[in-house]
This record gives structure tokens, sequence and C-alpha cells, in this order.
């Protein structure tokens, strides 16, 4: 618990002073005032996290975070629970789907197993945080322990300050992989927006109707049998999260607390922003939503979150590839702001009479 | 006119065959089916259009076409007309906000002068085919002669033919420069969809609310004074047009002849696809719209193709920055595509039961 309290104490809110002269710098640029939209905004939130006018996003990091899930046995996903296992050696063979958005986008993929069933062999890009062989079902009884809750946190905490000490992370993407974890998803963001189950919970990797009024069932017999306290994200975590989920919300509070900006993906890892902004409010403001996924309940948890999605592209995959494609368009935003020649520069002549 | 007529012979509808093997390649993907959305669905366009199921998008290249506009005249733009001239030498400095965003997609920027009101001085990535030093006024008369009209579309044919030729060209972005070209584009809109002025009429580069009130009335005098035929593209681009908007529907018409998928950018852009689109109806099949403009008009323009923006920044530059995004997702989409592993190569199990 020490590493969690020590981490929350570093993250401050972002200073609002800086944004001053980034506004200026933007609107000295070769462009109508403002004519850049959401560019110009995602680069001056950039110069508001790091504290940088001329910010870089050269070091950019996918963390994958693995684990599996008790709940799988329930029948709540159209996969096996192997795949979680199976996906986890694609990542590190280079052949998914964030391998090569990452490729595309230049980010360096870090695959951590938290908590899958098996054991993997290791590999230069994974971190070996394992905290169980996956979760207990949380339709019995908790997922996990409240110390495996804290520890899940810790891993991400941990992971996050190895790489950013060893290599430096200029920006950093939440991927997930965890066969069943949109059902842990949509129990977290019932617990903590309200909502009805049936509103919140998606097909995830592709169930029929039937598969999916099962899913709701479960969910709903999860949240009666472990009747987790909303006001205590710990609890929350412990009784229907999962390590993964866990691990990026302790990823998040690192990043934030070194001034990293933090892209979140699709609803799982949304999901470990819930867990992060009910430890420290300030969070939020570090956090890009990169886009918003087709899983249902996504919209719902970022509209709690108070966050836009930058893309909508239909993708329901997880693994941060949405994460990799906006990091893509943040750091052209940034570029914008940092490589635009300004009217001086290049002798343009200003608006008229304005 | 023979050269745009050999161009229009060579046209044809996309061949969908393909598209089924290039669905059964990406059903085979470590992925659930779909669940890349939007990216699968770029990947099979390219597929369409190249008749390629291993597309490489590697060379990309934006035209940006310059040129002046005797509509300037009337007060139309927030900017005066000498900014179309500095903007063209800034692009070939490399300091504007398309360059930076071309060098962040990797594309090549090719400035085209078709008619900026003064001389440019030759630079490798500048194209002279000017039709003349600016339009003419065309609140008051035809903005250029149906021979000049003719000559735009072929300038925009010939410079695409002679990079096809010498370079290759994977994907192409169109952009564009010209001090009052949303006004003209707008009168375009208005004469192909009949909607009202003041529905698709915007501020531009930044215009008050007075300014606007001006320009309504200037496009509404020339559509007065020219009486366009709707039914004739030739005569819509002479009477309100621009020698940029006409090239750019020449640029589109010879990338298609050339099975090349096309990104357009804004408004100026897609009125420059509405040009072409009338000249060829297959046009459309090889066209991605990359994001709806924050000008006003665009979105109907876009409703009016049927085609649906890939982002939604809020950028109103133009110079063919919102293509030069795109072409970063379209290439992501493309390289799902041809770069994941199947199920069967990594060893991942498939769907339960399904």
């Amino acid at each position: 618990m020490k590493k969690i309290k020590q981490t929350l104490k570093k993250i401050q809110p972002l200073k609002n002073e800086i944004l001053i002269k980034a506004q200026e710098k933007l609107d000295n640029l070769t462009k109508p005032k403002g004519s850049l939209g959401k560019l110009e905004e995602l680069a001056k939130r950039v110069v508001g996290i790091t504290g940088n006018l001329e910010p870089s996003l050269e070091k950019k990091v996918i963390f994958v975070f693995a684990a599996d899930h008790g709940v799988a046995k329930e029948g709540v996903s159209a996969y096996p629970q192997e795949v979680t296992y199976q996906m986890v050696y694609n990542f590190l063979k280079g052949g998914a789907g964030i391998n090569v958005l990452s490729r595309h986008t230049g980010a360096k993929v870090i695959v951590v197993d938290v908590g899958v069933a098996k054991d993997i062999n290791p590999h230069p890009n994974l971190r070996i945080k394992k905290i169980g062989y996956g979760t207990a079902n949380m339709a019995r009884g908790p997922a996990m322990s409240k110390e495996e809750a804290i520890q899940s946190i810790r891993a991400g905490i941990e992971v996050f300050e190895d790489e950013f000490n060893q290599n430096g992370v200029d920006i950093v993407g939440l991927g997930d992989m965890g066969i069943a974890n949109t059902t842990s998803s949509s129990a977290i963001l019932a617990i903590f927006s309200k909502e009805k189950i049936e509103n919140i919970t998606g097909r995830g990797t592709g169930l029929n109707n039937k598969e999916w009024v099962r899913k709701v069932k479960v969910i709903k017999k999860a949240l009666q049998v472990n009747l987790p306290h909303s006001e205590d994200p710990f609890d929350v975590l412990a009784k229907v999260g999962g390590y993964e989920i866990g691990a990026i919300a302790g990823c998040i509070l690192s990043s934030v607390s070194f001034k990293v900006p933090v892209v979140i993906d699709g609803f799982i890892s949304t999901a470990g922003a819930l867990i992060a902004t009910k430890l420290s409010p300030y969070v939020k403001d570090y956090l890009f939503a990169s886009h918003l996924s087709a899983e249902k309940g996504h919209k719902v948890a970022l509209n709690y979150l108070k966050l836009h999605p930058l893309l909508n592209l239909n993708l329901r995959l997880g693994e941060g590839t949405g994460a990799a494609l906006a990091i893509n368009i943040i750091e052209a935003g940034v570029r914008i702001l940092t490589q635009m020649a300004t009217f001086e520069e290049v002798g343009v002549s200003r608006k008229d009479n304005h």
C-alpha cells in the first residue's frame, strides 16, 4: 500500500499558466486561428501535462496487461480461456493487431503477465508480475483478495516506473488481454455509474443473444453475491475486477505521477481508468480517450469520466489498438505546435483588419 | 478535351470478386471477426480499388493545388489575396501545416500552381501548370472560359500522370490553397445540391457576422449573373469554379483511371470531387472522405456524395491536412490485412462452438 500512497502523493493538478503560452505559440503559426481544431487542443493538453512548450512524443509505449478471469467458467465469452495465454505469445511474436498498429505508430509494446492461467516463457518484451493464475469466479465470491487488488495496482506502477527509469517514456497507451474481461469491466462500471446491467453489457468477442442474456445474469449475480462498496475502489477491484484492470489503474497512476500523458483504449482500459480516477481526482486531466468502442458500455464509461473520444472507428478488439491509432493523432498535434512556421518566419500576411 | 475523354474511358467500376477473398483473409486473422471495424473496411476498399490482395501504401502523395480567385475582390475572405502566393512559398519551404502532417504520415507534398496571381520561382516540389493569374470575379461574370475549365482539369490529370509514371503513386491526398476558394466551393455545391446558400456558406478563414452576410450575397449574385447549368459540370466549373478546383477534379479522375485510392480533404477538395463525380459516376467508389470539416457546407457536400468521413477533428485549414491524417489511418487498415498473423500461424484457438 506504501507504493500506491507514494505514487498518489506525487500526482498534481495540471498547471494552466503554460497553456497561455502554448495558445500564443499556436496563434502565431501560419494558419487561421484555431483552424487545426482538435489537433491544437491535443498539443495544448500535452504541454499542460508535461509542462514543456516543446514536447516530443518520440518514446511511445503500449503496455498490454494480460490476466485470466475465473468468471470465464460461467460461459460469458465466445472464446475459450486458453486464448489469453495464446494471444500473449502472439503479442511476443509480433503477429497481433496491437503489434501491427504499434509498429505503424512507432510504439514499443510491453506485455505484462499479471495473472495468466499458465506460465509464460521469458521474453525481452514480457514483464512477469504474476499475482495469481487467473482470478476466482466472481459469480461465487470475490474475484481476488484485497491484498491481491493492491498487488495488481502496484504491479502496474512498477512496470511503468521501471520502463520510465530505464528507457524513458513520453506517452503511454494502455491495452488489455483477458478472456471474460468485458464481464468484469461491465460489473465495475455498474457499481460506479449505477446504470442498468443490460445497458452496459455488450457482446464482447461476439456473443449471440442467448449467451448475452447469460452474461447479464452472471454480472447481476456477481454484484449480489459480493455487494461491493462503490466508495471503495479497492473493494470494487477485489470483488469484481481483474488483475489486468488493477494493473492498468496502477500504470495510469504512475504515468500521471511522472507527468506522462496517458491514452486509454477501449472498455477494459477505461474500467482501469475508473479505478484510477477514484483513487485520485486529478488523474482525469492526464487522460486521452482514444476511441469510442463498439462494446456497449464504453460510451457510458466515457460519459461518466467526461472524456471525449478522438476516434470512432467501430473497434472492439482491445489490446491497446485504439490507443496506438490515437497516439498517432496526438503526435500529429504536437508536431503542429513544434514544427510549423510562424507568420514572421516565412513572411505570410496576417488577417485583414482584425 | 481529348485527354479528359481518354481518362474517363479508362475509369471502371470496382470489381467486387476480390472483396470476398479479402474478407476471408481478414476473418482468418487473430482477432474476433469484424473487431477492427472501420480499419477492416478501409483495407477491403483498398483491395477493391487496387485489385491487389496485398496492397502497399508506401508511396503517398499529397497534391496541393493553388490558385487565386477574382471574387476575393468582393471582400469574401478574412485574409488578403497575396496569402495564396505567400503560402505556396511556405509549402515549398516545408513550414506549413500540410508539410508537418505529411512528414508525420510519410507523404510527399507536390505543390501545383494552376493559377496563382504571381509567378512562383521553380522548385523541385513545384509543378507549374498556370492557366491564368487568378480567375475573374464570378460576381460580375464567369470565373473563367470553358476552355480554361477544360485546361484546369487537364492540368490535374497531367500532374498525376507524370508523378505516377516517374515515381509511382500508391495513394493520393488532395489539398488546396486559394484565398476565397470556400466562396467558389459553396457556389458549386449550391448548384448541385439546390441547398439554400445560407446553409452551405461558412466563415472560411474566420469571417465575422457582417462579412459572412456579404459572402452569402456575393454567392447569390454570382449564381444570378452566371446562371450555371447544373447538368454541365464544365459550365459550373467555368462560371463559379476555380482553377485549383478543376485541377483537383482532374487529379481525381486520373488517379481513379490508374486504380489509385483517392483521399479527399475538406470543403474545397470535396467541391472538386463533386465535379469529378459528375464526369464519371464510378469515381465515388474510389474516394475516401478523410474528415468532416468545421466549414459549414462540407457535411452537405459529403451527404450529397454519400461519403462518410473517417475523422471529426474540427479542422478547417484545407491544404490537404485532413487527408494526410486519414491516409495514416487507411494505411493502418492495410497493414492489419497484410501483417497480422492468422489463427493457424500462431496456434490461437478459434471461437467456441460457432
